[in-house]
């Protein structure tokens, strides 16, 4: 038997879609992301690598860290180097709680790697809803909107129903009871009484970047 | 085998627990609903009778009928003489959507079987977020209000982010796709960002309203 | 108790969302969709209803079926003019079985309400791989793909792998067994291996196509 | 990318509610907490932290530590002073097990934070039937009752069939197998054969006496 | 393909288990079901038919109908000579509500079909405990208790708490939202605190009465 | 918008995997049906359709019933000629009860259709343990088996624990309470004790005598 | 707030019911435990604690270990004299693999505790059928069969179609996929298709054995 | 009570079913698996163990470990001397990602035990849809391929629609929020659109591994 760990590029996933293959890190030992990592620097291109823990960081050898930029609290790290960043106003990442930053951290992370800014809003839950209403001005203005939120998801639907902006919803695992999983979040937010909301998967913050960035090609491209 | 249908009071209920011992006939054979209806009546009492579909009493015996007065919106019917209503401000109800009308129905009737006037407010929707602000000034005068929503349930949090009220939330079963069955609005509901809402069953108006004369009862009391 | 089934129009969401108040006719009775057409066309306003079998659709007064256009593929109807269709390619919706037909038509009536003509890639599931790969040069010059799949929903994941566009899947309730209801495509879309997928409700052919007239609008003011 | 950790507090919560914004701890960073108690304690305000971890408390820096009483019993802690106590019997919170005492602490110090002293009846589960019978009389003086149940959660509604209390219903995560993390307590209790319990979600201790708090204020204001 | 209705009779069941191979109807055609009481009855056997429905019973041929005995309100039939009853006070039926009274009809019948004449105690819910009280001083007596119980199914725990008799369960569908189908009732019962119930699938009247007649062949060879 | 029912075949789908395409009737309108045979009839080609059931066959048009052979029992059709049988014994279909027989006859009509004949073992459940030692010996002769199962399918696991043959099993949806629609059946055979059996969808005859036929396949060509 | 951890005696539980008030630890502090074991011991009764881990045990102070006898494969402790044991034949604890050793122990013990000696058969697993018939002879001597089972949880619908004696069946949740946890066990055990087998909750050996108390309590006052 | 780890060994089932008694060994103590290996060792039998993780290995005594072969990736090991290994084309293993390795090294283990080389194919996930195109024409000359895949499970069903062999399918947990734990995509594969698919539990490789012996059995035999 000669099983390897072996890493088999999907080379022009650029060319065919315009996004590059990612490396989602939390199911892969430290052998296979330093071998994977080191087969994609040899050969000169980017890459993001995403739920990279701490810890696995930490056990990578000093050169497979070395070629690579870390950023903890997304748990995101990229290879290769930075493009130049567009910092026009295209992409609010809006969320309701302080807990909810790791994921909307790897999704701002995941928007610089394809060379763009998020203009973050934090902390702006239903619960207080002036600050809902006190930031719909602002976000009108942008032509996408990445809304986070988890418990009872209601931010997402609160919002759609203030702006005109494509809504991207991530529903988070935080709570506990039936809040727990993210799974009522989840289903709230299919089930919004909002139209246009689209959903990627729970804590899922880089699908909703690479989501946002098929949109800002067909944008661009439009 | 001497199965029979006959029907054993809980007598003293109304003593114990201020309500009265209520008919929830959807699993009951017209058979069954007539011998009790008859058996309440002989004995002068009165009683509130639940999700009795048109079509249950279009069957009933004539005879039986007579000596209930039924409401087809809420599927209610009230055997015994109507009690002197009490048209305070106490309780009121409020809804997202013309779908949920039934159910706030039943809990209207329900209070009205126990003498409270519940006042309306429907269509007041988050997706149109104006209604429900526009609405909280009103709804801060109560001291309950029972709030009906379906799909994702936002409507009972974002209120009971603006008002002081006690809030009783009865998801509903309205929907299709993960939203249909109303486990998606009942799971919003129970992971609610704004502390201080409590849920019944799904679609169950009669339970808020039993909720609603529990909490009128201490505060007469009080 | 003055329970009434008054419709509450949210007046000014064209402003704020570039959105309609849609009327999802499912779980009304006729009476109320005929009460909500009726103030609609007197107002001299356009509006889009859902969901609105042909059964419901038989039982409306003459009247009003006389002021809307009914589409009984789609079971959507139109209250008001038509207006200008714009004949660019701009939206494509794919489906992989002739089973998905009224999803497929109620999200093109619904693209067809907001003034655009989506075009239709019928019968290209993965069983056969040559009829998504034959599509895909066509399909990647449609800044947004609307795919409706049942079963494994294989399909948006495939094609997402092969064009750039923005893809919004629409997982369908066809099949028995564990597939039946929907929730097996769901999961299995909301787990996609390719990422920048986006995801509505089982079934929901009205929310995929706001979501894409979102979109639309950020193109067209971008 | 801008991220940070500051904390957007919602400031006249408590004028429209009656209650104030309190910290769920158990998905923030150390970090996160220090930084949101300082803020608070420099403002001069009040609020309650709950599912504070003594692990958590043992790692806030000695500073923070100083501003506020933690108790390990509840995982609460209060920044600010303490405000006189409210020692009529108002609440009194009932439960079966020794298993379940920390939702019941957590209860009581948000009532203490709010200036209720609840009244704790420990240990009257239903399988000694004579217990809860024992205690009803005494409860019954009660406007409120909040229960706390696991397992089968048979107590709320033994307990509902015998006093006129509103009852508020906290199912707990106790036991193993299908009791494990509570659903089958949380569906006994909406299923419950008895009108008028409202329930909470499960181990949310918190927000079944914030939903006292909501009524404490409706009776006072009545 | 030679595919036959032909039944292969299990015909040694009775010697090895002390129950008879009873045929459930339910998923069975009416041709099925002619053929297989055709051939017990021919060969001179008893057999139990369970889930019979009226509307079954009323297509059956009419020779068919001749052999058996049709009782509509447990929905069951037997073929052959009914035995000599044992009418000891050896098995109790206990029900909460009316609605359930056809999952207590099938216990009986099955007991009946085997010989023993079950007491029934009906309409002894919790919500009145003093019902329940009431009748634990009989109920003891009998070495097994079959409680049938749904919505939150605290009868059976409430019950054995009273008594040391053998406690069987049968949860039942009766019910909306989370009570609809018996699974609420199923996962009471299994996390009951009382220890020692034993429980069967949902509506299983057959089942308990099946599992305690192998009881009462234990005691009787014991 | 040119939303057609024209039906794309997927033209070598026999070439490639030694399977036709099969036409799944169950979500298909009479037209659709009637299309699709139309234009597979005038190609001269054959084809299966599943799951048309007997009113779906009794509304089709006389000349498409005319060139479809259909059987009622097996809710199936060929159009076509039938192709020489290959009476070998290579498949055998077991199953426990007479409730299981359209499973059984949708799996022996589509080995038909491939021009295998199985054999067919009915009414073999483990309740009766003798009957599934006493086949044994005949099963164990062929190289696969099919095990329909429904309830809590021990038939498959006690059958692979006796005999080396490839078995795939099919969970049905026959039963009651937790029992109904077979995800009791289907989660126990992928937990089944005994190694190597293999599993289809709920009720899919059809699936597992698509297994077999590529393993027919394998075994032809190996 | 005097909240403390006191016990409450359900004092005449044995009298009643003819089973102890037994102590579950898995949700109990060390202090909580040590609590009730002193208050048992001092007032001279005999307990059963069950889940008590070998890590909780090596925390208890010497003196309370030192008054109770622990058993770790069983993980219970018995305070208080052991009583004269009954060696005759009366239960049997039947199972299939060597992982579900810690359910059959508490079960024994459990049994021991009430003065029963079980006789244990252990890694009778179907997969081997010739275990199960070769065992069926002497089992059939007990009048009552606890028998433990995990994955399909196929050996007590196997045992109890060859066998007359009660049977009490425990699910375990040995296994990983969908067999983990235990549902599928559960559910294949309440779907059995040999009628008469009773269920208790996931591993609950201890409650299958109440159980049997229950049953022997029958048989000898019968 | 002399409740023993023995092990009872199931002899003969290899002449049965081809097969060998494998070990699970994640659920049972060192000491238990220590006992077995050394029974198994004593008798100079084979024998395969599953599930054997490195830290159980580790524990092992000297004595134990040196009888076995441990494989750390598929955490598998051997007992007893290896056999002839079978080197033709009969089974290929694919994957979609590097995070199946271990499910894929488990199935080649176990068909090594049986002395069968496995050709793995990894790294061919439908996201590149080129890699599975290439790799088709050389997987449609193995009678059986074993396709282990997580997520949206995708690859089977691409694969399957390109080649006749027989395709057994793992699901794997690899994942977070929907497609944790593995049941979206086990749901996704069991409602493939392509027909033939069998599928096994969740990570379950030895189990397709199982399978696929029992079909080159046939294969041999036939």
């Amino acid at each position: 038997m000669t099983l390897t760990d072996d890493f088999m590029e999907d080379r022009d996933r650029r060319e065919r879609t315009g996004l590059d293959e990612c490396i989602l890190c939390a199911y892969k030992s430290v052998d296979q992301i330093t071998r994977i990592v080191g087969q994609i620097f040899e050969e000169g291109r980017r890459a993001l690598l995403t739920r990279l823990s701490a810890d696995q960081y930490s056990k990578l050898p000093k050169e497979t860290r070395a070629v690579i930029s870390y950023d903890a609290l997304s748990c995101t790290a990229i290879v290769g180097e930075p493009i130049t960043l567009n910092r026009e106003l295209l992409v609010a990442i809006v969320s309701g709680g302080t807990s909810d930053v790791s994921v909307v951290a790897e999704a701002a992370k995941t928007l610089e790697y394809y060379g763009y800014v998020a203009s973050i809003f934090q902390d702006i839950g239903v619960a207080g809803l002036w600050r809902v209403v006190d930031a719909a001005p602002a976000l009108q203005n942008f032509p996408i909107v990445i809304a986070v939120a988890g418990m009872d998801a209601a931010l997402p639907t609160v919002l759609a129903g203030l702006i005109p902006s494509a809504v991207i919803a991530v529903p988070t695992s935080v709570g506990y009871g039936v809040t727990a999983g993210g799974t009522a979040a989840l289903n709230s937010l299919l089930s919004s009484c909002v139209p246009g909301i689209t959903v990627v998967n729970i804590d899922n913050g880089f699908g909703a970047a690479s989501a946002a960035v098929r949109m800002l090609n067909a944008i661009r491209t439009s």
